[in-house]
């Protein structure tokens, strides 16, 4: 019995990629045994030392895999990283094993690292989080969320899956950004072909699982204005 | 004489990333032939259709590879998936063949793919760009951009490059959006190791010619009313 994972992170989107990777490899019985290593981005965990020194970036998720490259012990940070390097150790079709399908699959996890992740990101700071409403930056992030919103709905008008006809590595990023579309003002609705894509995972026993992890850690109601200055406050930005 | 790749480009930094790789491939006797096909962004070609057909994101770079996969003609887009498709393809070392140097490499890849690039996309935006000065939007992401500083020296504090001790496509990702630092307001002498790093990099002839491709059709000057609408107005959140 190899030594688990460990797994640094929280019930955000970012951590949950690497959540449901963990439940479908496990349901393809293919499984990497993984322990939960909490880090509570809303107390400052991320600032903690033994959390500096797996990620000089202070942004879960990160892991720890004891028996890494040639045995060592490994540690690697940047969710799309991880997505691929946990794939690739499980030997996995959800990281595609066709060439040209491999890089399609590549290129849609840059799509949601570069592009998904961050601008939903800004949109969820300047319209939810932030104590100034700026129209000019709620505005300029509603119309970029819709159009990257319309860019999935093109791909999955002609593709099942974002890499083709698998589900892959691409759609496990992906999810965890689309899904809870009312906590951006987003009608899924508008975009058919990505409510079918979203509706088909969400269904998914082993996405069912990973999204339930840390669930009872999850804010409930109010931030308060500790986990405000936390996590949009200027301590983000402080030296570690 | 296999037939060139099309490089459908601008002289941005997502642009120069590949123009840098391809220019170091040519230099280490593992070239590809290519040909640069100029979008011009700022007259809106990248709303044209035959790039369209190309990528659904509208956003430069994309690669037609005539010879891709297969033998068979095939395109991608976004720079980090082109970077690795390219090096993979001319068998480079800048893509480094160790386990655990390549997946360092992927992970500061995907770094500068979720944070350096569009966190200094944004501050571009706000303080460089947007006709409305929001001075809490500015700060944020002058904040940020010190941050993403810190972390890359801290990094190369330890390690001579991004990915370790060679220099890879994780040091070509990063490298354009980290030079010219005054343009984001930066003193380089901050962050001394950033500073070493980018200087070595800066010298290399590979380098010098990779940001001069399309150096000629560069803005000089002040943007027109036109180039700010295809750029930073709604053009860009329009259904196409």
């Amino acid at each position: 019995m190899p030594a688990p994972i460990q797994v640094w992170t929280w019930p955000t989107p970012n951590g949950h990629k690497v959540h449901i990777l963990l439940e479908e490899l496990a349901e393809a019985g293919a499984g990497i045994p993984y322990e939960i290593v909490p880090v509570a981005i809303g107390k400052g965990e991320q600032f903690r030392p033994e959390f500096l020194a797996i990620t000089p970036n202070h942004r879960i998720p990160a892991i720890v895999d004891p028996e890494g490259p040639g045995g060592e012990r490994f540690s690697l940070f940047e969710s799309g990283a991880i997505l691929i390097y946990l794939a690739e150790k499980a030997g996995s079709d959800l990281w595609p094993r066709d060439p040209a399908t491999r890089y399609r699959c590549l290129q849609w996890v840059m799509f949601q690292m570069g592009g998904v992740g961050p601008m939903f990101g800004q949109y969820n700071h300047f319209a939810n989080y932030a104590v100034e409403k700026l129209p000019y930056a709620i505005e300029r992030y509603t119309n970029e969320v819709a159009r990257l919103h319309r860019v999935l709905d093109k791909r999955l008008a002609e593709s099942p899956y974002l890499a083709g006809p698998g589900y892959s590595i691409a759609d496990i990023a992906t999810f965890p950004w689309v899904r809870n579309p009312e906590r951006r003002n987003v009608d899924l609705g508008q975009y058919p072909h990505v409510k079918r894509w979203h509706d088909a995972i969400a269904a998914r026993p082993a996405v069912r699982r990973g999204v339930s992890v840390l669930a009872e850690s999850q804010r409930k109601g109010q931030m308060t204005d500790a986990e405000r200055e936390q996590l949009f406050g200027k301590t983000q930005f402080a030296a570690h």
